[in-house]
């Protein structure tokens, strides 16, 4: 990783984060999405991989506006995220309980794309770079919807047909 | 990972992710505590330190509840996120920038942990383990408060210094 001598240098680098996380995890919704059960919970799940898309747009659109090229920076927590979604869904012995399983990780997902993205808001109001801003926090209202959702599928039914 | 069955199976599975998390979130916290410049920040990070050893405690209750030994299981995310971490704080060059970096990693790990919280809670509630439920719930509060504390001390101190 380059040396960080600034809160831009931090931006840049977090923006790459973000970048390279939001590529990672839409392959691995694409693994999810297969190995679900519940239409509910595919539908749910391909609906936020087609907003994914959008956000990765959006991202490259926050780099060019700092006339940057958008290249992505190995993360190594969205992997270590996703090493466990697969664990989980290779252990789950029952379709209800890899269903209860996959919700729980796509919420990991989110909560760290939230972490980051709350992060990106912050730095990018504090550098002055106002639609920039205004991009992520679009985003970031996404995955908070997105968490919420999961969690409503899970209370609502998911939970019950796994236990 | 054992072979997950039932909800049952995955909540003791996400009870020792968990336990394994906060454990390695305490060591990384000493060492973002002792690397951090801003006095507020250390003593946020210090309060917090305090605060995850009560959590860890608890989790040891959960696991009693259900008659299980508190074990931990190995937990990729949370050591994905302190890599990230630790990256951060080597390449910053400057006291401000590493302080605002230490920001973003501790609410890395908060929202993982959030993440974690909320799916324990709701499996709890659903397999009938309400004191459980009720001890989760406490801890989930406290880690939403310290991500908001961060927030609060990014966006009125540290991450202006940064830039």
């Amino acid at each position: 990783m380059a040396k960080l001598n600034s809160l831009d240098d931090l931006f840049l680098h977090t923006l790459k984060d973000i970048l390279y996380a939001e590529k990672q995890a839409l392959k691995a919704m694409g693994k999810m999405s297969k190995q679900a059960s519940s239409d509910k919970l595919k539908e749910a799940i391909e609906g936020h991989r087609e907003q994914s898309q959008t956000q990765i747009e959006r991202l490259e659109q926050v780099f060019e506006m700092i006339d940057k090229t958008p290249r992505g920076a190995k993360c190594e927590a969205i992997l270590g995220i996703i090493e466990e979604a697969e664990e989980l869904m290779e252990d789950a012995q029952e379709d209800e309980v890899r269903d209860a399983a996959i919700i729980a990780a796509q919420q990991a997902v989110e909560h760290y794309e939230i972490a980051r993205y709350g992060t990106l808001c912050a730095y990018a109001k504090q550098l002055g770079h106002d639609k920039a801003a205004e991009l992520l926090h679009e985003t970031l209202k996404e995955e908070e919807a997105t968490d919420k959702a999961m969690t409503k599928l899970a209370k609502s039914s998911i939970n019950r047909q796994a236990a």
